[in-house]
């Protein structure tokens, strides 16, 4: 079997630029579920791999105004799960501000109802006004990887407790549950407790599909370790393939091999009939961003105020941002490399939130993406469409025919459960 | 306007009589979403004003082993919000093992979702087991009563963080939110601190629906303080008046009026054509019980092992129950009402987890169910079929045509959201 690309859908209801809720006609509203609904079956159509949702846990109208009201994850991926049939349905939640009891039991409860379809993007929470919510504080960057490693080891631990074939719901014997195929987890480890069993039979998927998208050093182990799916920050292929390669290489140590694992860069696609049109849309999009909007999005992804710089001046020495190591580190990077200005670093948050633009014909966007796929830079992408329903329309629409036709992305779906999608098996239970 | 029944379904999937999953051709399944969406829809054609689906924070087989392995609620009830229009979706989570900043944000998203529907049924967690999964210890009952005031506070603060129209998303203008109409909370009280504002905007129903279920004196003042609905526990008629007149009482005190709670009674209605029928399809019910099963669920509501005592002995003296105080009240009470043994109690708790059963044909029923209505004992009832869907399917078509006829029963849905069902007006924000 020829190697196939995956795609996932980052589902921000708004659209990924910044302003792609101004464009006429654009979805300007991230809670109303019926949008959300065709975005899903646009997706579908797509025979994408995912739809995935990001999320934040405080409300700052600063940072993207769009996107500060917005639907919980799996209560929005459960109301559209019985509206698909194949997509995988990915939310994030946070290891830092949720227990593995309640989070384990979700995501089981999300696999069994979508049949198979669960994703838990896993995410340390890099905003620290979250902890003002739970009555706490924020730890700092190392501590929060330490916590979501075990927090990640207590979540599959309780996804096991359950024997495949514990339910026996024998009628005539009356025997419900058989006793041997149920057991406790009795973990107690440096920052949980948790005895289990869950309260939940086993997943269809055994366990569902772990995404991670932390950049740094301990989140690139962490993603090694325990995650099915790596969502990349990239700015350019160079960088992508070391970002891949780095990954990949860190898997054997795990036991695990590079085909565990799918790596997917983002990028906002801005796709026209031509590659004028296309830069025009990028163009019209980038008019609409309101520098306050955006230098909020600058400071929230710095982690510090970023009004007291010179937009136009040298690139100055920023302290290491304890929030967003990985779209920091790319994106200045790419500032730097290009002898750029501070101003390029807040165009390419207000274009993207800091993720790769990809700007072109559908034969140019296609010919980029099948380059990147070709060359270790990628096992597929997550596409981050400016605004919803045009944007994605024409990515749907332009771009996955030509790599059907290519023989580069799947013709119909392979199976029920996203694991059939992304060429994983389903785990054994060592417990049974 | 003359006063009409309410009509909640208790949606556990394998039915309320602990062994109603045996019945030949029953729901023997707490995990199947396709099951639950046809219940749903059976209640809905009943044009019942909402389902409820009671929870669990730990597995304990021997409880009640058909619901031991269950969806999560609020995944379950957005499963079936698409799958369904005007019905109210009722979900328990408990205030001793959540923290605030979530619940608010998942009704919201909840009532978001189902257009105005979410019912959160708040409970304290009576099942000392649940701790352990959550690394810590069981408060004691006073403390928990206390800890759930707060929440409520908290929760009910973030459902108003957010104006009605503070959401602008004014294209021309780039304006997304009106900031002037979007607050803080800064709660700091004793058990939480939370800042806010919510990261949703307000919910259609304003506040979704609050129900309770609490029977003691601390579990009725927290009712008659901040719920919609109270769920009661009730054996018999005089008991239904006293515990009714006493909720309705308290209502004053809190500057609310009688009909701004409804108080539903559990019902587990055993309907046949004829009396005979009925006694005999209970009779039936009964000889499926399995001992273990029952006496561990005995064992469960009275927190003690029960085991030790001779069921047909005289009642022994027990120590007041640090759990479920409603059931154990209730049904101790009856069984020396009518100088019964604990083999009764058993036998109430076996038969509907301690809820009354009423069996007789469909007149019989809806005679019993009038009087009650007419009799100061309840606004509606909390209907637990046995199992489902055939006993289920029994009530709807053939006791509530009765009631419709009788006009003690909507024949139409008054409204798009459950806030029309039960006749409440949407709360006015104190922010705005
Ligand atoms: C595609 C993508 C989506 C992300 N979504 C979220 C999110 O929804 N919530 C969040 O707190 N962080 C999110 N992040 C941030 C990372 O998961 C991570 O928390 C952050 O980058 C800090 O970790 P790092 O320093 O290891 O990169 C996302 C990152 C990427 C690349
Ligand atoms: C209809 C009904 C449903 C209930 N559902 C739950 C439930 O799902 N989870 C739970 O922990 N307690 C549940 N309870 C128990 C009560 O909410 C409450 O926690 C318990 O009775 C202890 O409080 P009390 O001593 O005030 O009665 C339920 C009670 C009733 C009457």
């Amino acid at each position: 079997m020829t190697r196939k690309m995956h795609f996932g859908l980052f589902l921000l209801g708004t659209g990924s630029h910044i302003a792609g809720w101004r464009v006429p006609g654009a979805v300007n509203t991230f809670e109303d579920i019926e949008a959300v609904r065709r975005i899903a079956a646009t997706a579908e159509r797509g025979l994408f791999d995912l739809i995935f949702m990001g999320d934040n846990l405080n409300a700052d109208p600063a940072a993207h105004p769009s996107y500060t009201a917005r639907l919980e994850p799996l209560t929005l991926l459960s109301a559209i799960a019985g509206a698909t049939t194949h997509i995988g349905l990915g939310g994030t939640v946070s290891t830092t501000y949720s227990d593995p009891y309640t989070v384990a039991r979700a995501f089981a409860s999300l696999d069994h109802i979508s049949g198979g379809r669960a994703v838990w993007n896993a995410v340390t929470t890099a905003a620290p006004a979250a902890a003002a919510n739970f009555g706490t504080l924020h730890p700092d960057h190392s501590k929060r990887y330490e916590i979501a490693g075990e927090f990640l080891d207590v979540v599959k631990g309780l996804w096991d407790c359950w024997a495949d074939d514990a339910i026996v719901a024998n009628r005539e014997t009356g025997l419900y549950i058989d006793p041997a195929k149920v057991k406790a987890l009795d973990h107690e480890g440096e920052f949980f407790k948790v005895k289990g069993p869950l309260n939940i039979s086993r997943a269809p998927q055994g366990h569902p599909i772990i995404s991670q998208a932390g950049g740094s050093e301990p989140g690139q182990q962490l993603a090694a370790r325990t995650a099915d799916i790596v969502f990349a920050v990239v700015q350019d292929m160079a960088e992508a393939q070391a970002g891949y390669k780095s990954l990949k290489d860190r898997l054997p140590a795990f036991g695990r091999r590079p085909e565990d694992v799918t790596v997917l860069p983002g990028v906002m696609p801005v796709v026209g009939r031509t590659a004028q049109e296309a830069r025009e849309k990028l163009a019209e999009l980038m008019r609409f961003v309101d520098a306050k909007n955006a230098l909020g999005m600058l400071s929230e992804r710095f982690g510090t105020d970023m009004s007291a710089y010179d937009l136009d001046g040298p690139i100055p020495d920023l302290p290491e941002a304890d929030t967003y190591k990985s779209f920091t580190g790319v994106m200045l990077a790419k500032a730097k490399r290009e002898g750029g200005t501070l101003r390029d670093v807040y165009n390419m948050v207000a274009a993207a939130r800091g993720h790769w633009v990809l700007v072109g014909s559908a034969e140019e966007v296609a010919d980029t993406l099948q380059l990147w796929f070709e060359s270790g830079a990628a096992d597929g992408f997550n596409v981050m469409p400016p605004y919803f329903p045009g944007a994605f329309d024409d990515f749907v629409d332009l771009v996955i025919p030509i790599l059907q036709q290519r023989g580069l992305f799947r013709t119909e779906y392979e199976g029920p459960t996203l694991r059939h999608l992304l060429g994983l098996e389903r785990p054994a239970n060592p417990n049974f």
